[in-house]
């Protein structure tokens, strides 16, 4: 039986009611704090039917509001319709933002509830700061849905799987052993682990509890005296238990987390990402334990990718390349050929090449494919209603990328489909610019992304033109396509890039209601030499696909740039011809000639 | 009678005996911050001996130390000898740092004590925080110096002279509105100004109580209520007294200061830059009142330039241009007539000539004149025992600036005396290609300073060469030549660049024992464009004086960059020409001829 919106609310409200909680707050997020939660918590889409990536919810005794970005204006209002649940539109001079409603709404005294585990630490102490100031008080342990939600999805029971020594490159012994030592020079005793990216790299295992990133539903404390994966037992396989137990893994029910942390020995000194931690694991940890904030040590050590991972990506954009090669390739035809593509379709076709390739897992995202305008929505998603079909003019931007076991890939191409403009070409030779100034930059060992964003930007803004997103985000190994701590963009991040980073190299511009323009590669940090001014660091561009000529402007390339492109499509058709038909290689060696 | 340094110690000693005090620390500082001191606050330099410009003394019961950095580890060194003063080398890996050092002399429950004048209210805070671990105490009211140095000199005396409303284009009524409007936003009512340049921008006062910054000993409180100026008495000329009290400004003694503060209404809520503020002011605020943290707004509003300001630098870079014309003229034939120069005479020239252009007040900062290898220290400052004399060859860098009533100036340029080497062509080409390269840039309003600072680094990158120092600092209007709170460097500043401030383009490239390159002009953050993706900033260059071009390896400058140079050298043989005579315009055209 499934209870309407209006039912859910009622239902909540009488909870609260019974609870003294005032104002309860359900956010888009799991325990783990993930990008994409799996079914049970999207608790946020259950309780108002708004099924936006992202959205809060807040329900009092008498209003119901959501907070979501410009991206799900309209979705969201299409879906709230007739719930009574209002829709707060982020980023609008007008729209209070959800600290300012509850500090309008409730008086002093009154109590803020929401369920600890969606909630990081971080977030809920600048919460409880701000709310503190009108004395009213949060309540980080009421889990109200769990009682009114009576199909709830459970727990993700798909069992996990081994990442092989021989992909990772370090056994979990060897990790666990570095973490400690990271532990020890921080002044800390034990570490808390609840993104799940950092736990599947510390344990080398994988799964498919969630789309797009390849990881389970567990939890993980290491410290010197033991290392505990907290993991529901029907996940593990029999190898995969005996491997970890004979790495000195001790195995625990996930549900068991909250229980270990509370009696860990008063004196401990933990360490915890408060942003990578929900509030309900920092509630559990016994009030004699000394806290040790910062950047999770696995999240640091894991962003540096040894020299086997490294070499697992080589050849993983090797398959992404055939399959990308193949795409594209087949796209051309069907286009000559008068064949309807859309933009679902031309996704759908691109999968299913990708899924050919060895040790292909899944998608590592949601391909954006925009035609035309389409492409100008950064976060494009065509659905049944907007998909549009391919026409042979303008611009087609595609941004997609796979898990393999060796590697995980992201790319973006930006081709013309047939007559373009003046100005698409020069914006797009602007994007092309960039992308190649900050792929072939140098820079003293210590310096961060920041320092080098604008590599990619100066062309554009030398024309007037920027984009509002980040240029560069590390890629995990098998992992999240979006990971950090580092990162290529405007904006201050204190983390230095380090050799055996792998960040995203994508700037782009687009013209709202013409078209986007985006070219990106995933790049390498690595060592460039020595002088008497100390170490320089420099990239390598991993990606391996061809790059539209046809709508380079070739006089505003510099000639370092103009030499760097027919370097950089040399090894294209070297290293992708070998897995190519005849047809298709005949085909690659015109798209990447010599300009 | 003047005192031993031993004699000095003792005496200290003495006095910490007395009053309970463990350790005593003697800092550079002076009430106000200032990167020069009046002779009165050098109380580190009378109890060691040592007259460096930076450098902390520590006093305990039975040991006493120095804490230096690489610049004074020499001079140090033989200043202290026989001093019983132990040398503290900052920066070596086995020096302890101060708080180490009172770490380990001190036990729980001992007392450090300082003058609280003398620190910075930020400072005194992590001091207090650091040594709180060890239950070690504070006491920031302790000036034990005052006590024991007999012949101390007095708070300076010299008259305040008016800085009219014609050259800073806006009058003392119309600031103190700003401030307090930019205090209501903030949520405070009341602002201490404690910096010098900020008082004497805000009261359009200026002075010569220290060299090179034109400012004058004095405190002040502004608020709605009431705004004052805490001065010595004799300071005052009756003609500013008069323009100040005509503008609403009271006038008090300058050791009020601290009585008004702690008579503030218990209720209030003043503003106080934690790092612009002493601690002796902080500590004397009522306990009732709110303090509100920030960036000061009097150096906020103070480093966006008005108009006239504007104006006026425009006219100083002219007189600055004309002066170092002249110079570089004089030089080169002293030089080919084979006359000596040395290091020290060629900087007494150039004082002489800037001396002659209207409105002089003082040299903006000690000239830097480094002939060869002295070039590649930084902070190089010639003394008679250093003092170089110029031979026909190599490098030649001078850094110099003067203060005119109409606005700072700060210019490098290095030239060749003669021959040079295809390195040094290089190397010089490379600094160039920075100091371009950086002027006409464009970049979106909101960028901060770090973001673009690479864009004068990149060419030396490229080559494996970094220089250490920041690309660029604020300048103050016939005020400090080092002002906040923009810059342009490595480092973050979330201060954002806006147009009015005028900042320093300075990369450079030292090689160690062989010579130094620099060259810095001043440029002025001006509105660029507004396109359909926001607005866009840029910079004029205001520093008027030829480039050697001689040094200049044609084929690695860009097309624009070599358009740029091209144009820059026609706009100051156009401006300083007609204030030029006839050998010297020839030679000035010469040395603007396009390349």
């Amino acid at each position: 039986m499934k209870t309407t919106i209006l039912e859910r609310i009622a239902a909540l409200r009488e909870a609260m009611r019974q609870q003294r909680i005032d104002a309860y707050i359900i956010p888009s997020s799991d325990p783990h704090l993930s990008e994409y939660p799996a079914d049970r918590w999207k608790s946020r889409a259950w309780i108002s039917g708004f099924t936006g990536s992202a959205g809060t919810v807040v329900v009092t005794a008498d209003k119901a509001g959501l907070w979501t970005d410009s991206r799900y204006f309209l979705q969201a209002a299409s879906q709230l319709e007739g719930t009574g649940i209002e829709l707060y539109k982020m980023g609008l001079p007008d729209t209070p933002s959800l600290t300012d409603f509850l500090l309008h709404e409730l008086h002093n005294g009154q109590v803020v509830g929401f369920d600890g585990q969606t909630y990081s630490a971080a977030d809920a102490r600048a919460l409880a700061n701000i709310l503190g100031r009108k004395e009213i008080r949060i309540d980080a342990s009421a889990d109200l849905i769990e009682g009114i939600w009576k199909d709830r999805p459970g727990i993700p029971l798909n069992p996990i799987f081994e990442m092989p020594v021989e992909l990772s490159g370090e056994s979990t012994r060897d990790k666990i052993d570095r973490l400690n030592n990271l532990l020890r020079s921080e002044g800390a005793d034990g570490l808390i682990l609840a993104a799940l990216d950092e736990i599947a790299w510390t344990f080398n295992i994988r799964g498919t509890d969630v789309t797009y990133n390849p990881v389970a539903v567990c939890y993980a404390f290491v410290s010197e005296e033991e290392s505990v994966l907290f993991i529901k037992p029907e996940k593990l396989t029999e190898e995969v238990a005996d491997r970890l137990k004979r790495e000195g893994v001790t195995l625990a029910d996930y549900s068991m987390i909250g229980r270990y942390l509370s009696r860990l020995p008063e004196n401990s000194r933990v360490f915890v990402d408060m942003h990578k931690t929900n509030v309900a694991l920092y509630d559990a940890l016994p009030k004699g334990c000394t806290v040790v904030e910062g950047l999770s040590p696995a999240n640091r050590l894991k962003s540096v990718k040894n020299e086997t991972e490294i070499k697992g990506f080589q050849n993983a954009v090797v398959k992404d390349g055939v399959a990308l090669t193949k795409f594209y390739f087949w796209l051309e035809r069907q286009m000559k050929a008068g064949e309807k593509v859309t933009e679902i379709s031309a996704a759908e076709k691109l999968t299913a090449l990708r899924a050919e390739q060895p040790q292909y897992i899944m998608d590592s995202f949601a391909t954006i494919c925009g035609y035309a305008e389409h492409g100008a929505i950064v976060h494009y998603s065509a659905t049944p209603e907007t998909d549009a079909t391919l026409r042979p003019e303008g611009l087609l931007l595609i941004d997609s990328g796979a898990q393999y076991l060796d590697g995980t890939t992201d790319i973006t191409r930006t081709i013309a489909l047939g007559e373009t403009t003046e100005q698409m070409r020069k914006d797009y030779t602007r994007v092309l610019k960039g992308t190649i100034s900050l792929a072939k930059s140098k820079f003293p060992a210590g310096t961060r992304g920041s320092q080098i964003d604008i590599l990619a930007r100066k062309a554009l803004w030398d024309a007037g033109i920027n984009y509002l997103h980040g240029t560069g985000h590390g890629i995990g190994h098998c992992l999240n396509v979006h990971e950090g701590p580092q990162s290529i963009r405007m904006e201050e991040n204190p983390v230095t890039l380090r050799p055996g980073m792998v960040i995203s190299d994508e700037p782009a511009m687009y013209r709202a209601g013409e078209y986007g323009i985006r070219t990106e590669n995933m790049i390498l940090v690595r060592k460039d030499s020595e002088t008497e001014f100390g170490k320089f660091l420099g990239f390598d561009t991993l990606t391996l696909c061809y790059i539209d000529t046809s709508l380079i402007v070739l006089p505003m390339l510099s000639a370092r740039e103009h030499a760097w492109l027919n370097r950089y499509h040399r090894t294209v058709y070297e290293k992708l011809s070998p897995y190519l038909d005849e047809e298709e290689k005949a085909w690659l060696r015109e798209k990447t000639a010599e300009i």
